[in-house]
């Protein structure tokens, strides 16, 4: 089998990227990076999907940006709340973190490196924020080009390849092949601003995201369901 | 004044890149990235160098890089000591970190872009270590392209630059270009491996690289003078 490392944050989109790749016959590795955003009950969520989902390793690593800020993520700026579908598709939101994906990516290449593997995963999607530059098509297509060039293995003749399975789908469509696949959403979490337990805000971007795409399908977010 | 981010390790290369910025108008931020292989007496360094250098901020960035392993610099495998000048052109060292210089620009870009800053700069060389692949500059190409896709900034039409001032400069000519500009380079720390109390080892490669180069300018190392 060949192996391929899976950027698992524990949220919606990435949890079916990874049972993608596994359908696809891949031997996921698991990384999740921990970059000031995060908060236990996230961690917990990627940890209780790299188990379900049988990762051969889980990676989490912890990166410091909120040295930085610039981005209500990282910083004590409030993020965007109540939302109406036609704000999610306006312009950058401030939750757009400097470079995110560079850097998720950078750190998946590093670690594809040291366990040999050529292939990455990564659940970035156009439809929901056609504002966010590094979910862009030419974004991943430049990574790639650099990760021939950065690495030992690239320079000795190895070609990686960043895969994005979500890029063309939309959150319906993400959620009907997840749990085609047989993903229970109910483990994964996707609130940028949980209260003290751990329960989603249902206010915020990601979680409107959600429930959006779940009522359109009939149902109710199962990460909802029973807190 | 035109900001900049420069990279800053506390080595010699690093700590005269920063010279030549300033030298060249621009206003430093430096950054500092804590990736595993760090001593304190590394940190010291760097901070030692940001000061007499007047840096206008000094971010300090931790990324658990030890999780992967993959170097030597990284893990718990020895650092090649008592290497001769041929051994240090001969093919890619155990010192090399898988993606090292891929994560340290994505940082420095993360910074860069939550400062209003469109220039960054990394003190490479191709002439010690012709086997690095992210020294090249055709890696350093790649990468500014990257950064003008991945950015907000570079999505609204900025344009970054990543500067590599020692790109072919050899390490004589790096020390000399130093000195010309003031550099104390007994404030600066090379070595791969230092003993407990900092003193650096005088056998890892970087230890022998710059001994060599200071003893081809008639100098002791100034770093290695009353330890």
């Amino acid at each position: 089998m060949r192996k391929c490392v899976v950027l698992l944050s524990g949220g919606l989109d990435s949890t079916t990227a990874l049972a993608i790749a596994k359908s696809e016959g891949f031997e996921p590795y698991a990384l999740t990076v921990l970059y000031g955003q995060r908060h236990e009950v996230e961690v917990e969520a990627a940890r209780r999907v790299g188990v379900a989902l049988a990762v051969s390793d889980h990676k989490f690593v912890t990166v410091g940006l909120r040295q930085f800020g610039g981005s209500s993520l990282t910083s004590e700026v409030d993020v965007p709340k109540d939302r109406t579908a036609h704000d999610l598709t306006e312009g950058i939101p401030s939750t757009y973190v400097p470079a995110r994906n560079t850097i998720l990516l950078a750190l998946a290449l590093a670690y594809a490196e040291t366990i040999g593997a050529f292939d990455i995963v990564i659940g970035v999607n156009t439809q929901d924020y056609s504002g966010y530059p590094d979910c862009r098509p030419e974004f991943v297509e430049a990574f790639e080009n650099l990760a021939n060039l950065a690495t030992r293995a690239g320079s000795q003749g190895a070609q990686f390849l960043i895969h994005t399975p979500l890029s063309n789908m939309s959150k319906v469509e993400i959620i009907g092949k997840g749990m085609e696949l047989g993903v229970d959403f109910g483990m994964t979490h996707s609130c940028y601003d949980p209260d003290e337990s751990g329960h989603p805000c249902g206010r915020c971007d990601a979680c409107l995201i959600r429930q959006r795409a779940f009522a359109e399908l009939g149902m109710k977010d199962p990460a909802t369901v029973d807190g």
